[in-house]
C-alpha cells in the first residue's frame, strides 16, 4: 500500500521516471498485453522499462492523464489509468483505459503487467 | 476476452450469480484484500462463491453500481467495481471502487482476486 501510494504520487506529479528509479527493482519483469507481430510483451530490467516508457511518450500527444487508486491486496495492488492521447504516427487521437497489476517484493516493485484491449 | 464480456454483460444486467454459475469453475478460487480477524480472505468452490455474494448483498443497500472492462493480458482479464453502498448494520453509505482480476482456464474463470483498500 505505502508503495502504491508513491507510485500514485510520482505518476500525479508527471514524474514516471523517477517513480521507476525509486521503486523499481533492478531486474523488474514488464508485461503488455499484447506485443507487434514478432515482439516480445515481456521487457526484463529497469534500463527496459525506462527505454519503454520513454519510446511510448515519444509516440504519444498526452492530453490527459489520469491515474486512480493504489488498490491493494496481499503484496500486490492495481491502479487504474486513463489516458487521452493522440498517436503521433496516425495522427488519432483517442482514449485509453488501463489496468496496471504491480508486485512488490522486499519494498521494490518487481512485476508490472498492463491489462488492457487491444486497438 | 470472450469470458470478460459475458460476465461484465451478466453484471450489467444484475445477474451476479447466472455469471459465476455460467463462467465460474466449480472449483474456483476467490481471494478478497483482506479478512475480518481470524478470517481467510480465500474462499474456494462455486458454492462459497455463491454463499459469500448472496451474505454480501444481503449486508448492503445498493444504490448503484458500474462495472468498467473487461481489460484482458493473455489469460487473465481485469474488471473495474464501483459501488455505491449502504452498510446496513451500520447505516453507513459510501463508495467503493475496487479491481477484480479474473484467470481463465479451459474457458471458465478458477481464479478471482478483488484489489480494494480496506475501510
Amino acid at each position: 500500500m505505502e508503495i502504491g501510494t508513491k507510485l500514485v504520487a510520482f505518476v500525479n506529479a508527471g514524474k514516471n521516471d523517477d517513480a521507476m528509479k525509486e521503486l523499481y527493482a533492478t531486474d523488474i519483469v514488464s508485461v503488455e498485453a499484447g506485443a507487434p507481430p514478432g515482439g516480445n510483451p515481456e521487457s526484463h530490467g529497469l534500463d527496459a522499462c525506462l527505454a519503454k516508457s520513454k519510446g511510448w511518450v515519444a509516440a504519444h500527444e498526452i492530453h490527459g492523464a489520469e491515474v486512480e487508486g493504489p488498490f491493494p491486496n496481499g503484496d500486490r495492488f492495481a491502479v487504474v489509468f486513463r489516458y487521452d492521447i493522440t498517436q503521433k504516427a496516425s495522427g488519432k487521437r483517442f482514449k485509453m483505459n488501463e489496468v496496471a497489476l504491480f508486485t512488490v517484493k522486499a519494498d521494490k516493485i518487481t512485476r508490472e503487467e498492463f491489462f488492457y484491449a487491444m486497438g
